[in-house]
């Protein structure tokens, strides 16, 4: 009767981590606005836990200009999406444990 | 595109009382030892996520003595299971939308 919590990552404990994590493994990038309208939080909330991703690269950024305006995109790497994908896993061996 | 991440609840952010929900979701009581071996962690880690969850009133406490040793088993209430079935079914959505 165990079930390897360990899968479940530490970064992903937060649920806003998790929306982040959910909206840009479906979207190839997505801007500083679109995820803070998906995850409706604040400014200051989402900055900081975008900045915890980034630091375990697991997100990363591109920055541009458009019409001389900058533009930031973000986007999932290829560890964030194993590592993410690795968390849902175990969430769902969880879940269906508590199934009859 | 919105998941209500705010059904997610933050008792169970941490993956120990996300465990220790799992592990009293199935069983109907549980001694602190089980619980510790079942998820491999400290007396003291236990106890404070144990702790957490009871001011929460989703998980409760019995006492009484066995061949004259205080033997203290946990369960979970009603409000504790409800809440925790609607975390997994969030999560269980999130899941899904995750897959092509």
């Amino acid at each position: 009767m165990k079930i390897s919590l360990a899968s479940l990552h530490k970064a992903f404990e937060s649920r806003i981590r998790l929306g982040i994590m959910s909206a840009l493994a479906v979207n190839d990038t997505l801007d500083f606005n679109s995820l803070k309208d998906f995850l409706d939080v604040t400014d200051g909330n989402l900055a900081s836990h975008i900045k915890a991703l980034e630091k375990e690269a697991f997100i990363g950024v591109s920055k541009s200009f458009v019409n001389r305006k900058p533009n930031t995109k973000y986007f999932i790497t290829t560890a964030g999406k194993k590592a993410f994908n690795d968390h849902l896993k175990t969430l769902e061996q969880l879940i269906k444990s508590q199934k009859p």
